[in-house]
């Protein structure tokens, strides 16, 4: 199929990642992470995200941040989180579900929360007739391609902390945040307070690889019995850790991300260029958000498939992303059939 | 790692599952299951199980299990289960956990259960203090590496039908099964009564596929959201999608269990000729449970590894299992083995 | 302790309720509903509410709703109610933690949401990575002391019989609705399209007397085992019953609510002559919301205890109620606090 | 009704404690357990309890095991429990629903389960692919009529906390046991390392009232949102905690205990007389488990209703009852009509 530019999850595989499976699919191995490729891919999170830091692969994202929440809750606590979140919007229900929590829903700016409207969720605390705040969760890159900067998580990781939150970052996308600021990942997770983060590797260049990161030992000591029991412990498991060590071997992952954020500008400036095409975003990461007239989204979607995401009177609101494997090439081409289009 | 006999779960991905998500890994495709192979590996499911059959990849056999059981049940209902069922002993309580059911365990002889013991378990129906027993879940082939005839798994289903219950099969060795008795997949699933399959592929050559086919398409107009919302939904399908299909072309997926089941049959003939070795089962399909005495066991692990199944007084119970990867050699390798060691 | 006008469950047993109590304590009964009196209840409710309809005691306003939802509701499925109803604010997140559902909330003007709201609530209809809307709840009279009037009502039940949406109603206070607005029971509920309502007796003079009342009786098949697995089946349930059935003899419900309105409307003409006491809401039952001084408050408190509702700058809101038991010697007394403290 | 021998929850409230409900019907109390009745109530439970225990009022037995659970474990843990015990058989599948947990069962002599049994159950411990074992309960006196000895406690605690279990005591029938065995509520709970007990009232005389009692603060930290959540806390609570109060003034549970104690050991010895009617049990409390021909049964039931336990070939086993308001006539009568019936 032709590219398109719809989501990252469209994207194929990283010719080196499939080349790692390959290379582990050697004889047999020992199920369920107890293979040697899971441990020195272990030792590459270690190393990666410094002492203590500990990784539980599983095998999408709605998987990591519900697993990540039910790791910091009980039943009758809540969790903040932007009202465009993807555990509020996307997960089909599946953190109240699973959890028994409550989401809040804090407004956005830019796809952001703020610590003012953080602190205001902050209520019947104490009373028993209303759940306890106990998580708060951010993504980052947002679910808007924007990027927090290390400051604005700082702030909400000291805010979370001074009110007994746990601070939890939906990484699906952190690759990109990093290659945005130009900061490693542990200067964006741990280094900013973060205490679980869910790791993505499927929008960057794997096959089908997450994972949760513990930072504080104690908040997993008996994670793998969560994992299991959430239907996310892989038998073959060396086939997901090498995905994500490969990800974690030269860079791999900045590489990808540092690609795809660099197509986001290419296209970006593009379509500044065309003046029906009204962009609705800062661009931090691999995501455009643009406000088209409604006539021209079916004769461009017959050549590169993308969804609406919001429906107007006259334009619609629609998302455009690139990824790893897009080509200097596919945005021309893009943009050609915008222009042609309009 | 050499290959042992401690489970097919440690064996390797088959060389044409490999080649075939290599060769999807072409540009970009829709998520979720809306892509062309996906869509191809669909109608392979519907032809080799007949018309209406309806098939949802998942990521791993807790999860087929558990969410064929969600399908069929309320919280207020009961499943009757053999005690030694992987629901009831190997997924960590997942299936109480989210369906809210509770398992009734019946007992086993060879691994199966009979219609007698599960007539005995129909208790308490229509008394508000009791669980309403509403599915008969088997194994086929069961975790003991015995299968159920044809004629036994109609019995059962003849019995589920007459109660109002519904009949699941937990068919993560479903291939073996069909390999053991010269039965089609159909044969052995829907024709004999069975309303929801877990299909396996991981154990038999997939890299991570497992899926849920119903064959009423009444029982899944809602599935997609408990597959969602039961973080099973594969982002990236096609590579799901693909492992399946592949087991289905050509009857790969007999071929492999063909082959399991006969590097079975030569380890248990090996077996036989060695006094100290106990056979413990009925060995139909790719397992072997025997006695061994204690203190060769360690030196057998040097070489294979494998796990003790129950431990006895001057003897355990162990468990191999053979694969579709194992060799002649490698049975003969690990015979010797444990001559050497007893 | 002195009467306050905190809230409607500070209140006392009415004495006929205390009398039907002592009337049932003779001899033994058949316990979990078996008895005479929960059928002689149940008959009350059949002739109250029209053929076919069925009522299942509980034990308090949380389980009505929340054992209402479970009925009408699978854990992928949304509920749409007012960001202030009690389901959302007041239960612990109770709904979400034992339906697995979301709750969406609606925007409310003087406690009440709207069709045009509801409306637009309505979206990810079928698209699997969202939950999908089932009931649409709402609180009659609401928890702003507000009553919908029949049309709207009729409005909200046709919007979600044309959406496929069930129709539920908590009528912890429906007495109070039902005289605010001269109408009966069933005319403001099931000919009003209400599929489920939450029954409530125990704000209403019942000791603690609630009660699920379904019209349709292909909604309630099974709910025996959902209110016993809800933990809400009581053993010596005639003593529930009894609190039921007297409140519906006699109009005992009617008088009870009607005397509460009353002393609600004489407290609000009473305040409405105290400048400093600005009057937050339509007073149609027996709640009165006022933004008070902040220093008059504790003043206040100190001799009739009562609820902050919302903090502010300078003043803050407060909830006033009256109950059956409330006289108008209380009002004044009442007032006269409110004056002295002013 | 007559009095019947079918179950203590068939009888009355008694007199005292339907006093006590009226002598706290005056004027207003705060909701929700803030009322000084409750307040009152829980200085009674920390008297007889001793220092640090705590009283959680709930509605019904089965909430108070279920909750009592729920604050011992988390969704992974598994709880051992008899095989005839009420949350095992009588709860519709409560505990598994709301704790996530599998219960372990285990088998009876006498309904009582033994140390040997319990340790044969501490299997797969700290083995990911298992539900880990973190509860053990037992029901006081049992199911079965039975008692547990001061010395059998012991030995049960002491196994609990050598294996890092919980150990909670269902005593919906605590009162019987310590009539049988005369000790003091503390001596046989908390003195025998109980961690946690479900207090039963609603047995022994009182209209609807239960409760969870912890020994150990620090188990309860945030038992209060447990509760709520677990839509268990009563807002009009003042007459829930009279009756638990009134229970424990004068050792009115224990003359309760007492008196149905005694009634079950005349009607044993009258029943000793009949050939025809089998003694099934030893009889410590208050029930009564016998053999009966078929054919005198639906006679015998004609006059003194009661439940067929077990059905056999020619003879059923049923238990018969006695409680706080059963006289010397009744059991008189009874026998009779069993005597003319046989």
């Amino acid at each position: 199929m032709t590219k398109n530019f719809a989501s990252d999850n469209n994207a194929s595989i990283h010719p080196d990642i499939l080349a790692a499976i390959a290379r582990v699919n050697e004889g047999h191995a020992l199920a369920y992470g107890a293979d040697a490729t899971t441990q020195s891919m272990e030792a590459k999170f270690a190393e990666t995200f410094g002492e203590g830091a500990q990784v539980f692969p599983v095998f999408n994202g709605t998987a990591a941040n519900v697993l990540s929440l039910q790791a910091l809750t009980l039943p009758y606590h809540s969790v903040l989180c932007a009202e465009t979140s993807h555990i509020e919007v996307d997960e089909c229900g599946a953190p109240e579900r699973y959890t028994g929590c409550k989401l809040v829903k804090l407004p956005v700016r830019q796809g952001k929360i703020s610590v003012e409207d953080a602190q205001r969720a902050l209520v019947g605390i104490g009373d028993q007739h209303h759940v306890q705040p106990r998580v708060l969760s951010i993504a980052q890159s947002t679910e808007y391609g924007t990027v927090y900067t290390a400051a604005e998580l700082k702030a909400l990781s000291a805010f979370a902390r001074r009110n007994g939150l746990y601070f939890h970052m939906d990484g699906a996308r952190i690759a990109n945040a990093c290659a945005s600021l130009g900061l490693g990942l542990r200067e964006l997770t741990r280094d900013c307070g973060v205490d679980v983060l869910s790791f993505g590797g499927t929008k960057n260049g794997a096959m089908g690889a997450e994972a949760v990161v513990f930072f504080d030992p104690k908040l997993c000591a008996d994670f793998r019995f969560v994992r299991k029991q959430g239907m996310q412990l892989a038998s073959k498991m060396r086939y997901i850790s090498v995905q994500l060590e490969t990800l974690l071997t030269g860079e791999l992952w900045l590489r990808n991300a540092r690609h795809a954020n660099a197509m986001a500008k290419l296209l970006l400036a593009e379509l500044r260029a065309i003046p029906e095409v009204r962009i609705q975003n800062e661009v931090h990461g691999n995501a455009i958000f643009v406000s088209l007239p409604k006539a021209a989204i079916p004769r461009i979607q017959k050549q590169f498939w993308f969804y609406v995401w919001r429906e107007g009177d006259t334009h619609d609101e629609v998302r455009w992303m690139t990824s790893f494997d897009t080509t200097e090439a596919d945005v021309r081409a893009f943009v050609k059939a915008i222009r042609d289009s309009i």
